[in-house]
């Protein structure tokens, strides 16, 4: 152990945005039934948090969709692989249209929005919700999976861009 | 939209557990002083929730490190690239030697743990903790940024297995 140093006073705001754009994450698209229809978004922030009972995290922030999901009963998880990017970036862009005819979709029984074509579609029920600094911290818990696997390649967000991760390519020790 | 269709019943926590090797998450190192010293954890679950003030959440299952970090009042999430890909081994081994000389550590004057080559060292206060299904997820308020930009390529934890992001494939639309 060397001498204690203090970490630098830099701006935290800023560093904390060049952090989070630094560090890669999964892609996922949560829908949800509002009370104006149908409403969905892009999350780069979906993680599992327990397996039993299976339990995922993330969080939304801002925007019409973002509470409709915060306060619905029921959502429904997509996690997406590279080969529909196309929804990604759809659900990423507020004015973009969703849930049209051209998009593959439908409604579950119980009223949730499914997008039939990714690969896991994770139905789950909110458990958990905690406001933090205008944003919700969702924990929800998951009652049923769609598994739909198409062998794509898997789907990464990072610096702002989309990204593929080459399979066989395992960082060397 | 076409006719509904219901979610197959099939056992959730196989799936779920299967979903979630197939989602590409970043990899991070949280350490804390816990009462007997330094404890640290690999972890693929942080994500950024709110800029304003700066806020993360991550999840934490079983073991003694995760108890402690779970209950430590501040912490050090360190952001990692496929450089210190030895860091992040080492720390998702419950049974590897941490904290030793030969690594690069430090005591900050706060009294949290600094791994002194990670790329991003965020010391952050806890602020919300929920217990759920045998995890602990948490929400941590940051307070201090130390930046040391290595220029590496990021590091994916996917299906088990650590993985380089290459630069410059992004995922074509």
């Amino acid at each position: 152990m060397t001498h204690p140093k203090s970490l630098p006073s830099e701006p935290v705001g800023e560093l904390f945005k060049a952090a989070f754009r630094a560090h890669p994450a999964g892609v996922s698209i949560v829908t949800a039934m509002g009370p104006e229809g149908a409403v969905g978004l892009t999350a780069s922030s979906v993680a599992s948090v327990a397996v039993d009972p299976p339990t995922l995290a993330f969080s939304v922030t801002g925007g019409r969709s973002a509470s409709h999901i915060a306060a619905a009963q029921t959502i429904v998880v997509h996690l997406i692989g590279a080969d529909h990017l196309d929804l990604a970036r759809t659900f990423a862009d507020p004015g973009a249209p969703r849930f049209t005819d051209g998009m593959e979709w439908e409604l579950l029984p119980t009223g949730e929005p499914l997008l039939t074509e990714a690969a896991w579609a994770l139905r789950c029920e909110i458990i958990h919700r905690a406001p933090l600094g205008g944003s919700v911290l969702l924990a929800a818990r998951v009652l049923e999976i769609r598994a739909t696997p198409s062998g794509s390649a898997p789907l990464i967000y990072h610096n702002r861009e989309f990204h593929t991760l080459l399979e066989g390519i395992p960082a060397l020790g």
